[in-house]
């Protein structure tokens, strides 16, 4: 199956721009999985609530129609990040269908003032069995707690999309460890651009990639650029747990000797 | 305090000519903590077990008076890998002090042929509060295991020694992983040379490396060469989990939402 990362320059606010610029580049290209930034369609730095509250859709609303629509035009699935309004404000991720919202996730672990705005997840890490293949979702800030990936691993995703707004230097090279120890496949998904809100300068590092279970960096996508990148995958390969013939990654945990 | 790294190139089955070219590198520097290789002293590829019934020492056995002379004589303390001979034999290190064995750990994930050898280890993953800091140790393979850094974090570790026999060439970076993700101090050294045994060649890829809380490489060895590196670092810095002023990496786990 074909894996298309998406990476993009918002504006902040600019919902229709930002989803249209986003449509064309993912018109551009042929995949039956598209992945896009966190947040893709709003920007990332909200300085207060008040802009949550304008801004935030529900998972039903049009950036959702817009996504749906494409992804029945073209009978394929997109992930994407944006501020959700339900019960509270969340930081998630969609993962739509031809013709519906398989499901959300909801960003467990915020970064940084997302914790002003936004509410913890509390959808925990769902996994969908999908005809392109078991798919997982985590969010940014996400890739630096271990468990994140190992649950969506455990769980059974061949594929973890991972929309970000990476404003460190260190996921890129960490995302090889996280698919190297869950042996699945990662398409970690950036924008770029600068971002200056509330006096605050914040740089995204683009370098969006897809990483094999094996840690291969299958493409990566430059640091200051928008760009799209495409990897033919064969997810079955995330089924394979063996780093050796001896060794089974998951059947060799020892959960009895671990915190 | 002072941590050096001890990367050496041991002769299989030579356990004198290794102790005493181990001990004669480590004659050359000053360090409060010197950590060695897994198995620096008998070497790694053992063909059969009666190997290891020959090689093996109990935990208070010839290395371990060696070590403990040079630690009482230098009073600091020493972390080596040994195959040890207990109620079963272990992939084992040690950490000893100026006059005693303060612990041992006992390898939990093993490695490829190891599991024809030795047991898994029983004694989990402790940490020694020592006068020069809180010390964890694991072996080798163990970094592939989230787990087993994070157990050792948790569990206040702020000195991972790291004791290993690399064949693949993923776990210097990764350990810039762990450290991040656990804001512990890791020591991960290694072997260099070949050794051919049984028809097999393994060649070892040195890379000896101390990392911070950060993920900053403080340093790291050649690929090839032996040699000895030392830092200077703040174990305090291991205390500090916060990766911003909202981001406490402890503290905003969410244990109930992981598998």
């Amino acid at each position: 199956m074909k894996i298309a990362i998406i990476q993009t320059k918002p504006i902040f606010g600019k919902v229709k721009i930002n989803l249209s610029d986003s449509l064309a580049m993912m018109e551009s290209t042929t995949a039956d999985l598209y992945v896009l930034p966190e947040l893709f369609n709003t920007g990332y730095n909200f300085v207060d609530l008040s802009e949550v509250q304008t801004l935030a859709e529900k998972s039903d609303g049009y950036t959702f129609q817009k996504m749906t629509e494409f992804a029945k035009k073209r009978n394929c699935y997109v992930v994407y990040g944006f501020a959700e309004k339900g019960e509270m404000f969340f930081n998630s991720c969609a993962l739509v269908g031809p013709d519906r919202l398989v499901g959300v996730y909801r960003k467990i672990h915020l970064f940084y003032r997302e914790k002003l705005f936004f509410a913890t997840g509390n959808l925990g890490y769902p996994v969908f069995d999908l005809p392109i293949g078991r798919i997982g979702m985590m969010i940014c800030f996400d890739w630096i707690y271990p468990e994140a990936a190992r649950t969506l691993a455990l769980k059974g995703a061949q594929v973890i999309a991972h929309p970000s707004n990476l404003v460190l230097s260190y996921c890129p090279d960490a995302m090889v460890t996280r698919s190297l120890e869950n042996r699945v496949f990662a398409a970690m998904v950036d924008r770029v651009g600068i971002e200056n809100r509330g006096n605050v300068d914040l740089r995204f590092i683009g370098q969006s990639e897809i990483v094999s279970p094996k840690g291969e960096i299958l493409v990566r996508l430059d640091a200051e650029k928008t760009g799209i990148a495409v990897a033919d995958i064969d997810v079955s390969l995330a089924d394979n747990k063996f780093a050796t013939e001896y060794n089974h990654l998951f059947n060799d945990r020892k959960p009895e000797l671990y915190l």
